[in-house]
């Protein structure tokens, strides 16, 4: 059997700083209906084409009136005014307010002409339609005016925002019902290997379950791409030729297995053949037989075959660069400081990721080997212990990111 | 016009205990194809039905060997083994092998039996057939053993489990297609006034577009459940009583609009009619016209009509509630300490919601009016400013949680 051992590895921070050069945020652009835009990208400026609210409104229940008649007003020197009108929520006034007249209004009702000012039902007590007013209140006081909170001519969400709830809010507001968003990435995944069986089918001696495909599918799903399952690729220039291939219409393609050093390891042969190979060997634990590169305008992340060193470096280069892609920003922060429940060591030069499981608030090693997803599916997170770093006693603050 | 002021308002804890005794966390399952089910709960324990890897297996590329045929190996000090096959992933081993015999294999390889050990390759030398092997390696070294990842009969995901991507892989690592997971909550979303139209169709004098059902809907996603909007209901106690009938098919109801105190606010009318009004009226800021009931086996959200108060309350109510009846954790905290840039006054007795917009590291106010939807929209997080606290001054150091 020849092998090829990697001839030096790089740096994760040289690794992430190549990814990051090459993701060009995607240019593609979709129109959706607003009720589907939520955590999609903007993709133009949002400019107000009218005021809102479109009228002045009333702020609190209570009644219009002009301020200047309830100067002096107090609880023992109540102003008496007489009520006009009633106004309703989606009704128009019918009058103008004179001196010493004043209208019930209710919350978002517009307000009349004339009047300047709303005082609470609170401080007011009614007598039919004579109306006394016990507080002094001031122009524009409990009014919400046409325009306050967009005006027309505005703009009210800039070109690559993200669209939450407050956000999808401020589009409805001007009345749109859809909008144009950035495309989501599309991710070509690719499990390669004899061994490898997709579940469903009966496995023959030294065959295993797909599981790469489901672990990238959902990291893909999670950091806003579309993950494109593929047929599983058996080991020949051949098959694997034609699987990589079929992906180049995909803006990346992320494959597993065959990045290591073993003679069969042919798709990086495919990937240098057809492309460019920016990096092949990372100083990780696990994951070091990590390769990314370029085929035409396709991303191609080359992850190893064993399922937790592929998706801890799906959580750690691949994560990013989708963002980076999607033009999400970079994932809030989803660490917590935590003690360390048992010492951990880690190797030499090697950037380690390393699987925890929280107990009673302590971070508890969860790693168990490599190809193991147990270890990874019964932990809540990890930490990450820098290369120049052997060992973190137990007792030390970590900083665990949730999964 | 016949106002109903709150006789009195709730704590907003004591609403939160309320809501969270009234809640019961879903019973519905569904089958799904596991590709389909992240950030799902799993509704069924998951108990392993074959060994995981189900052969032992090499762990680096190398030669499998039997552990004593090294010792007392090293660089000046090789052992010379003969190299008898060479296993491929996907391959079964040929032959047993005897003492002095070792195997090629390539990393995720079936382990010859035999063999108990491999030593990486880089620890090698070859010369054709003949192996100088460099290093002393100990039993098991380098192999995964047959069900190391998963025992059968082991439980692999204790139900009530949130499927993540490394739970996802647990699954297919068993070769199951589908998996049972609790449903998702149905919502439905009901915003109600006269003077609220759907976007899309032309505003007339005092409309307004509805928001509500926008922000409701994209917090209900975002918390595992499905958004049911409605159409808009007219303020009368027909067309509202018809309305609320027609949702309580549905797991919630979140209505908006009319739970102020103005004359028209029927739609609390209804509710008490149908159904049981657990609380009206919260001590928070905006957002203090907000009830919560049940009609039967639907529970009731009354939010008020004003959208930063309505998606306010979306957030410190309906979200954790929604989670409790999805079965999902709590939201991970999103909180990040920062120091506040300007003072801000908070109303005493008062639970305040608090808009902030993250500048150059520091939170500053972003806030306006309660009927303003560009205070959040513009905003980045907010922050909590508790009840019995009438100031925050420039300079404290606050939680802001973010959007």
């Amino acid at each position: 059997m020849k092998t090829r051992p990697f001839q030096h590895t790089i740096a994760l921070d040289d690794a992430r700083a190549i990814i990051e050069r090459t993701v060009q945020p995607i240019a593609r652009t979709e129109r959706l209906p607003l009720g589907e835009a939520r955590d999609r990208v903007l993709a133009g400026t949002i400019v107000a084409t009218a005021d809102v609210p479109p009228f002045s409104r009333a702020a609190m229940d209570g009644y219009a009136l002009r301020a200047d008649d309830t100067a002096g007003a107090g609880r023992a020197t109540p102003r008496t005014l007489h009520c006009v009108e009633e106004i309703f929520t989606g009704q128009m006034p019918q009058r103008t307010l004179a001196a010493g007249e004043c209208a019930a209004v209710a919350t978002g009702a517009p307000m009349p002409a004339g009047a300047d000012a709303v005082v609470m039902v609170e401080e007011t007590t009614a007598d039919g339609t004579r109306i006394s007013v016990l507080a002094n209140v001031q122009p524009r006081q409990n009014v919400g005016a046409q325009g306050a909170d967009i005006r027309q001519g505005q703009t009210v969400l800039a070109e690559g925002a993200c669209l939450n709830a407050s956000r999808i809010g401020a589009v409805a507001a001007l009345g749109m019902t859809s909008i144009d968003v950035y495309a989501r990435p599309r991710v070509a995944i690719l499990s390669t290997g004899n061994e490898i069986v997709e579940p469903g089918q009966p496995l023959a001696p030294g065959q295993l379950y797909d599981i790469n495909r489901y672990t990238l599918a959902a990291v893909v799903e999670e950091h806003g791409g579309i993950a494109v399952p593929q047929r599983t690729a058996a080991d020949t220039i051949d098959e694997l030729s034609h699987a990589v291939e079929a992906c180049l219409g995909e803006d990346v393609l992320v494959f597993s297995g065959g990045s290591s050093v073993g003679e069969r390891d042919l798709i990086l042969d495919v990937l240098a053949a057809k492309g460019e190979v920016l990096f092949h060997g990372i100083a990780v634990k696990p994951g070091k037989p990590t390769a990314f590169g370029c085929i035409g305008t396709t991303l191609v992340f080359g992850m190893p075959g064993y399922p937790t060193s592929c998706l801890s470096n799906a959580y750690i280069l691949l994560a990013p660069a989708l963002r980076q892609l999607a033009r999400l920003p970079a994932r809030l922060s989803r660490t917590v400081p935590m003690r360390l429940g048992a010492r951990v060591a880690s190797v030499a030069g090697r950037h380690q990721f390393y699987s925890v499981r929280i107990v009673d608030g302590t971070a508890m090693p969860a790693f168990k080997a490599s190809g193991d997803i147990t270890s990874m599916s019964q932990a809540d997170g990890y930490i990450e212990i820098p290369a120049d770093t052997e060992v973190v006693e137990a007792g030390s603050m970590v900083d665990v990111t949730m999964f």
